[in-house]
């Protein structure tokens, strides 16, 4: 797979006649179009009647592109089982919190720890690597379609049953449940496994660790179910398995794409959330790291159904996103979709052609991220991405946490969508590195928002911070128990006693007046925090509350650890000056640690650094359509002209992309 | 009927002992009342147990009221079914969407597909016929009472057998069904009739023709049991049959009133939303032309529930809202209600009398209309509403096509309302035309928001301007086809060769930054829009898209048809300049198709204008209580003191209203 | 129970191993704690299967407490019912408007009028009466936990059949029922009562009387439980009786508190709120006149779950409230909660302790309030808070009436807590009087937002008047009958001849540009109004209306009735311009009834005057954290000290209180 980059397309060649598939054919090859998703709808068309598959006309389609020098990915569909799967069977439907069963007529709707649909989409999947799995132009799989989009946790009486026995296999005995749960509150207290509710109605709230558990438990099902078809795909091909996935899905990605071959994922944020775009391509390189990931889906325009639509990109932005992708770490970047839908739900959908086979809004933008790709390609096949100095912690465990504990409607992707872009506009080359990843040859490491601080993940923390590191930990993070309890030794548990810190009180500070001061800037104070003492011989207190209800206890502190240091954030800094206040710390601290990655591209334009065997390439583009400008810090050549560069100020224009060895 | 004028009532004489309602007959004397309404909910006093049926009361009320010289409208009472209909009868109750079944203790509970529910209404139907169809004073009949005004699409079992049955009759194969609906997309392909879902809980969106097809169905299914009944009536009494209906319900009017003998609706529009007032009267009009429509219910002062109220009208308004209606083309001018309801959930909705037997806020007013009623009268009597030259198409069913597809929460009834505003404020005097309506006569034809035109349609909109008429079409019109998919031959399908244009793309303009220019003007673009390139000798492009995503291209074309012409407008020009550019677009075509029945008379001011044998008379009435001022093009004559009025300016008090002859 | 004033806390003895509690006992001394609050959730620590019921426990640690000096208020634990009781048992189960039955994981998920539950719950009730009622230190009972705070009606069969029975013991005869509702409107006359449906789902409004009627009937049975369990424990325990209510739970508390021995409360109401804070202390006293009330719970710092939070309290606040509390009449003030839960959806909750054992944010502020408890004790042991001059009406029933019929989204505890704050911030001593309490020794009454006002209290406060007291009826007072229907007699019945006005329009005034002058102020009037003549020879014209619908009528009026007056209110004067007329009408007729218990302290600090055997006392205390300052009538003595205090200006410090003996 490593040698080209791939410019793809969903594709539905079983919508359309033979003559349109064959024009699309051609068409594909004017708009520089070298790999084709398809599949992930065509159960209906697979096995029209129960027991009758065919994946013969895929295999053409496969064939046809194959000939045309175009790729294929292709995909079991079982995101949309066909009406005989469901009709007259209520049993294996998809049941929501408030109790409506789902019914056939969208996607999702089925149950998919369902027995019946398990044994039947295993069925499919062993039909399809058998009769498409080793042609010639299929280069991947995709399992299903995005999991979890539009459905969280499923209450069905499979999922009931299934529950009680993953309770019994997580605690053993129900006394262990209901000691780790704490039932005692609200004489919640089990007697039997089998008494144990799913999170349906109650007047008030469930008891917090039977909800997180519970999504804990259905994340383990959906992963469980993508490692049983990967592994019947595998038996009959060797092509790579993925999913197109999402951080706004109901699913914790680290476990899913832990059996699957390399990270692929769908993106439709438009120009207004530029940094929304950046932090997939930061997080899903180091999912699966060393491999490329795939940006499997995104729109050539804008997205858009029946009920809503974003706005359309804006000339130019299109191409720009897919020179950052591949520069961040892409092996592909593919359009939803080629041919826009003419019936469904999905009928104002942005397209590269319309429905009736013209140009559509996208078609031109396609045009120049061909241009771009075929330029760029030699460049980025002779290098990789490089490590970057700065890690922030990604967890997707953690936003189970939140989900179930949102104070005041936290929520994590925002939260930490913000926490990334000041670094990103900071010009600090990042990775999102996950609660799994390893944290070798980082410099500093922000882990915010962690609410259960794992005792693995502690240990890698203070084991890079042992060896020189400096990490940032909070806010928010390390107050809760795996089981989403508190802690009864210490607010923070085994974090504080690293920290050299005493968490004298947690509360939360909005509305309280609150004034946190550090380096030298003031700022108001939000969220739940913790404040802290230092312990006697322990950590510096670094940001000091100056004004509020705990004035003279520290909400930053820093301790010396090995030859690193363990740096404490009990609240976060808000508002314009909390902003400041935490730029401040970020400069601080990558001074500190020695982070060079850095530029002074201000927010709007990239700087993607990549390493050859020889070289470094920095992949320069510019993405808010005002152009932009970086400071070379030293000479460099162009890498697609060979024209010399100075060091020096450098400036792109509206859209712009370069390529400097330096 | 067209021997006066009615200003009539709502009465509940069930609900009153006889004292009170003698009372009231003598109070509705005093008052000018000439018509009663009734019976509307009296299913548990015409039939308190099942099978014994006795309207004899009502024939006793409408002796009386005939005695004293009132007419009576008499509604069939299926409205609200008795308890005995529905208890322990689970299976003959409404299904909402979320499949919450209804139950006794409002109206409209009964779901009116019911096989049991029509076999009662017949009967009820039938006595009500025989035992007060040929009574003196019965001048007409009303169906119900406001049917699908607090429910839209049933999902009980009874719809879901009769929707596949419908389908059946529509698509004659499932394989022609999924052909049309394009079922592919998603794998929703069905292998029988039985097997379509009705539009319930599904984790995404339906697909769009099913939940059209659903809509449409349901809206013929209420007009069947309308045909039902009024054939009932119809063997027993020569009286017409008609339905208070409203723009706002979840019907399909025009379909419902073919087989209904003249249009009725009610109105609660308080005075800030002047324009949804008159909007009716130009509506209703036309729905059964060449007839009176009734005003069957309106406010004396001011709607009101349990849980919601309207502001009370200003004195002086309601007699003119009477006048501007009989001058519009009402027949009939009728209060809900006489007297104050003592109990149930409408206690707080104005009336004539309280509930304690004193006039209400309303009465006054009423005596004002009643004044006025008797004034105008004779000359209402002689004239009858002249034919506007400008015709705004409306659609119920597009009302349909957009509730399937809002984008983000269009409103057909307030994007109408919007346009329908600026025309009449332009003093320029127009008909709503229902897509079924004949377009002959008419100068001018705007069919905005039409999202699927009808070859029906488009070939008498095709006729008119070949006949020398202007026809603008859109925004939003034309782009979907019957079954609610996409056309594939191109964008608009038919339209757009009539129209001489190509369209390039349809796209969300807002959020682009888009500006369209035209007559000189320039204003932001808004909406799914259709941009256009003029065919080779085809259109000529009148509005250019200046900025945004597609500059160059039209969003205003116009194109020689026959004698006349077809404009696209494919946008919405929006905010204050867009009005000012919808204005001068409306003001040029106005001028070019020679529309003269205009005048300067400012928003707040109506101009009716009425032809008789010999002359033409124009109410003038103020509607916003600051007075008014029109010029008159030629001497005129008071038609009321007979009194001459020169040409030009001439001004009236608030809420004053004159009668000229011109 | 009158020989100390306690200083509580709510404790969970059973969620923690011995030396836990071990440690509590000695940290509550310090912390001056005298009173211990336990069991409301331990139901399954009490019987944790089937039958097995051992409080055995629960004797042991009120043994500990005693020892320590700490007296202890049992629960009853029927808040939280055991799984066993409810697993396999959805009839068992609370099911609510829509239908949904709520499971086991919260509270309050049984419904209450099971008689399962019932017979399990008076087991439950005789076993604690038996095993704990003769213990030394057990000096009061807590019934169950804030009934019908996280659920309102129920709609389950039992409910059903409860329903059926009690219309059938209110009403005799359907017929009866069918009169006094007005079932003729909509037809939903009924034959049966078993035909009445609860107030489930409907396509509108159900009928005002059925929603009310079920209101009444739901708090009636909570009641009848409250009280079927207190006479089971008083057969073995002198121990009185009550239970931890709020005004904003759905119950009738005087109906409540009719069968219980003293009044209890919670309360987390943040300083933003203060007033909701003091209307309570104001309310409660008056609950069981004569004895003191209790603060069951209230935060030491901040109410907290896992979905919400309020606004920590300032430094010095909690121990104003804890002396404001006390010289209002309080007998106890108890946190909630001791140790911060560890587990379950409350770990967010602010506490004394934190749930690592440490001192939380509140507890110095609890120190605080201990020495206040302590310096203030023997005075007002000595004391009892003197009766208010001026009486408010507070009318739980009028919840029922107003959440049936909210006009606008009234709401009875905002509308009402503005008219206190008014009053409390003129520096009036006040008292909310229930709607059957007496009215001996008031001087002026206030009866705002009644809509029924029964014959008992009609007759009742016009005996006040008879005797010299001056009541202000309305906004909102007498407009509708106990069946929740409207008069045929009068617009306010029997109220309006003895007011000597006659009630020309009842209507919404909002938007109608309504302005009201009286005491040479103008003010808009706002909310449904009845707007008055007064009869041949009756009142005065005390506000008219200038502007607007009805100019000329009167909104405020005044009648001599005996040796007082009634006077009429019959809109709500809005805004600024409204506030300012309500102070002079509060002003003007407190100067006239000769109210002399009222200071010029402004709205931040009160002033709680007592009566001893010899002395008046007042309590003087600032809660806005601003300071303040009163002006002494005569000199007087620091009640503490000792030291003399001269008349005149006397100012307090932030959070200061003061006892002076005048």
């Amino acid at each position: 797979m490593k040698s080209k980059l791939y410019h793809g397309t969903a594709w539905y060649p079983e919508l359309w006649e033979e003559e349109v598939r064959r024009q699309d054919l051609l068409l594909m090859k004017e708009a520089g179009i070298n790999l084709v998703r398809m599949g992930e709808f065509v159960w209906s068309v697979l096995e029209p009647e129960e027991g009758r598959i065919d994946a013969g006309p895929f295999a053409e389609y496969i064939a046809e592109l194959h000939k045309h020098g175009i790729d294929t990915i292709m995909c079991t569909p079982t995101a949309t089982p066909p009406v005989w799967l469901t009709h007259g069977h209520p049993e294996r439907l998809f049941v929501d919190r408030d109790g409506h069963v789902m019914g056939h007529g969208s996607r999702q709707h089925v149950c998919t720890n369902n027995p019946y649909f398990r044994e039947r989409a295993a069925l499919l999947a062993g039909h399809l690597g058998r009769r498409l799995g080793g042609l010639p132009g299929l280069v991947a799989w995709q399992l299903d379609n995005e999991f979890k989009s539009h459905v969280a946790e499923c209450m069905c009486g499979t999922c009931r049953t299934l529950w009680h026995e993953w309770l019994e296999r997580r605690y053993g005995t129900v006394a262990q449940l209901n000691e780790a749960w704490g039932t005692g509150v609200w004489s919640h207290t089990y007697q039997r496994f089998d008494q144990v509710p799913q999170p349906v109605a109650t007047p008030f709230l469930h008891n917090s660790s039977l909800q997180t558990m519970y999504r804990l438990f259905q994340a383990e099902q959906i992963a469980e179910f993508a490692d049983e078809q990967a592994a019947i795909l595998r038996r009959y091909s060797l092509a790579p398995v993925t999913h197109n996935s999402s951080v706004a899905f109901h699913l914790d990605n680290e476990q899913l794409f832990r059996g699957l071959d390399f990270a692929a994922y769908d993106t439709y944020a438009s120009q207004a959330n530029m940094h929304a775009y950046t932090l997939n391509c930061d997080l899903w390189r180091n999912l699966k790291p060393g491999k490329d990931f795939w940006v499997m889906e995104t729109s050539p325009s804008y997205a858009g159904s029946l009920q809503s639509y974003a706005v359309p990109h804006p000339d130019g932005y299109v191409a720009a996103e897919a020179v950052a992708a591949y520069a961040l770490g892409a092996g592909a970047f593919c359009y939803w979709l080629w041919r826009q839908q003419r019936s469904g739900s999905e009928q104002p959908h942005g397209s590269v052609l319309s429905a009736w086979g013209e140009p559509a809004l996208g078609y031109d933008q396609v045009l120049l991220a061909s241009q771009a790709r075929l330029a760029i390609e030699p460049v980025m096949l002779a290098t990789r991405p490089m490590q970057a100095e700065v890690a922030i912690t990604y967890s997707d465990r953690t936003k189970a946490y939140l989900a179930t504990e949102p104070h005041r409607k936290l929520n994590y992707r925002s939260l930490l969508g913000d926490f990334y872009k000041r670094i990103l506009d900071m010009g600090i080359h990042r990775d999102l590195v996950p609660e799994g990843g390893a944290l070798d040859g980082y410099k500093l490491l922000f882990t915010p928002f962690v609410h259960y601080l794992s005792p693995e993940f502690l240990a890698k923390a203070l084991a890079f911070t042992e060896a020189g590191g400096i990490w940032i930990a909070g806010p928010l993070t390390g107050g809760r128990t795996a089981e989403h309890t508190l802690h009864t030794d210490a607010a923070l548990g085994a974090l504080e006693h690293a920290a050299g810190v005493k968490t004298k009180f947690v509360y939360p500070m909005d509305g309280t007046g609150s004034i946190g001061t550090a380096f030298g800037l003031s700022a108001p104070l939000s969220l739940w925090s913790a404040v802290f003492e230092p312990l006697p011989g322990g950590a510096s207190v670094i940001g000091e509350i100056t004004e509020g209800r705990t004035p003279g206890l520290a909400f930053l502190t820093e301790q010396p650890y090995g030859r690193g240091a363990v740096v404490m954030l009990g609240s976060l800094p808000a508002g314009e000056d909390g902003d400041a206040l935490l730029r401040a710390l970020i400069d601080h601290y990558a001074q500190r640690a020695g982070v060079t990655l850095r530029t002074d591209a201000g927010a709007g334009t990239l700087v993607c650094p990549r390493r050859g065997e020889v070289d470094e390439v920095w992949t320069l583009v510019n993405m808010d359509g005002r152009g932009g400008a970086v400071t070379l810090p030293r000479p460099a050549r162009d890498a697609l002209s060979g024209a010399a560069v100075p060091a020096g100020r450098f400036t792109l224009a509206a859209y712009e992309y370069r390529l400097l060895q330096l």
